[in-house]
């Protein structure tokens, strides 16, 4: 691809030092990278877009938008039971080039790349007349045949999620002006929850062997799950009254009762959705307090098809376009 | 990252059959893919984005757009001696979605990647308020230790390059609509080349063993020898007489000896510019004849830095910023 003039000075001073001297990164001065799995292990690959406009507003400071393009790469690694190795950075920027917002936004990289343990190692960097546009390819290991896949759920599995859910969805809202009179201290917990997810690297490493299924919610709990449910042809019952929620969100509920819709429905919490064996429970928790992540059980697989959410009083909550067949 | 409504329907209906039902695709319905080198090799990754209006203008065939994006990320495994396996796929696509234009970049894709024997295995999709833009992560195998790098050139080396020189470059000029004296069919050859790439695939396997060091001309002939004389630390010298260029490149220096710049500096050949023991050049021509590809030896690396291009007096040709340093 034509290269824009200047490009080679950029990856020079802003995206060579991200490498960290990774060897297969070749000094990102090769036409490709190089990167092979541990013996007996495979390489697991995502790729996310985030476009500015789309997915976060303009005037978003750059490092949280870096920091929330690797997580949500890394979110998806976790969902797989990877070990983060390595990533692969496409970068459409506006002309003329803001050199101090990009090194604010390398920056970012640099903080959370440290933190998940992987490196750039290749990548592209074009000027476009349109919005900010940035795409990350990121590569985790995975000892071959133990990848958490969404299609091992079984009948009578319990389903298990990490954290609390609905923050991202509220977050979002939070910062659109919704809920004025939520305490700041409550305003900016949802706040951070939606611009910096929480990729559950470590609990998804060691869910290995016990998940039989797994996902990272995105587009939403009750839409994560059924992606479980359809490929894994099972059905989901969930306890409202199990749904583990953040102060915030209790107290946005206690106002706004509407606003479960949000929680169920919502994307962007980036928490692990798993099903495992009931048997399993106490070793789950056994990894959940190692990592540091609360998990709570909220429900089970059955053979039917779909998600039913209970609701307090045993009815089904009515959700819209995830109908719920028995059996 | 938040789903548009009607991403899944785009990603079963377009994308998913693309996998070919590849296993480590797992359909497009996981949060990753899966993808193991064979015993004793490596992978390569590569990453190239095209932007409507900044890549291709406007009105390109959306065939061809999928053809090329393709092919420029076929072109950098070529370039590193890879042979290709898989690809992601990352496209932000303007609203309101066009699905016969969809349908039709989706069958060139598939045109490509049968022809070149690769599968998509994952990607994201999204709506953008701005140009079309596309990214494609190509993963190659290599065995361990033989990829094909751009600093391994050594003094005494011959300079190879395959096909002929300067068609990309001259393909773009004829589309903005110079040379409008040339031959139809001769038109019709440089704007191929411009819009339809051929990586050369099999001749960057078969020079395994045999190649010191390889780069694909995307830059331009002159830039991309100049990259392999910095990651090599030595020096290129170029006879001019001895550039391979195509009949409709001949016919437009007739007229035109100006457009030698457009050779030389120009980019978008994506013609493999590799480096190799002067005894190896038998192997090589035999090589080149199994790949139906032309192979040219055009000069030879010396202990200096810097690219050299003497003229038919054996002058030096001036080259905008690529000086040249003796010993």
């Amino acid at each position: 691809v034509a290269q824009e003039r200047g490009e080679f000075e950029i990856i020079a001073r802003y995206f060579r030092p991200l490498t960290e001297g990774r060897a297969g990164a070749l000094g990102l001065a090769d036409d490709g990278a190089l990167i092979a799995p541990a013996a007996g292990h495979a390489l697991v690959a995502t790729t996310d877009t985030l476009i500015a406009g789309v997915h976060f507003p303009g005037g978003t400071p750059p490092e949280l938008i870096a920091r929330k393009l690797l997580r949500v790469n890394l979110s998806d690694l976790a969902a797989m039971g990877a070990t983060p190795a390595a990533y692969l950075l496409s970068v459409a920027l506006p002309k003329p080039l803001n050199e101090p917002w990009l090194a604010k936004f390398c920056e970012g990289l640099r903080e959370d790349q440290e933190r998940f343990k992987l490196a750039l190692i290749g990548g592209d960097t074009v000027a476009t007349a349109g919005p900010a546009v940035f795409t990350v390819t990121a590569l985790g290991e995975v000892p071959e045949g133990q990848a958490l896949l969404r299609s091992g759920a079984k009948a009578g599995d319990a389903i298990f999620v990490s954290g609390t859910i609905g923050d991202g969805a509220l977050g979002l809202r939070v910062m659109r002006g919704e809920f004025p009179d939520l305490a700041p201290q409550l305003r900016n917990f949802l706040l951070s929850r939606y611009h910096l997810p929480q990729p559950r690297v470590t609990l998804g490493m060691a869910l290995r062997g016990i998940a039989h299924a797994a996902i990272d919610i995105s587009d939403g709990f009750a839409a994560d799950l059924a992606h479980i449910c359809e490929t894994s042809h099972v059905g989901a019952i969930v306890e409202w009254t199990r749904m583990p929620l953040s102060e915030a969100a209790e107290q946005i509920l206690a106002l706004d009762p509407d606003a479960r819709k949000s929680v169920l429905a919502g994307g962007d919490d980036y928490e692990l959705l798993f099903t495992a064996e009931s048997g399993s429970a106490d070793a789950i928790q056994a990894a959940a307090q190692k990592c540091g992540v609360p998990v709570t059980m909220i429900g089970r697989i059955d053979r039917g098809s779909g998600v039913l959410v209970k609701d307090v009083d045993g009815t089904a909550m009515v959700l819209d376009s995830f109908g719920y067949q028995h059996f």
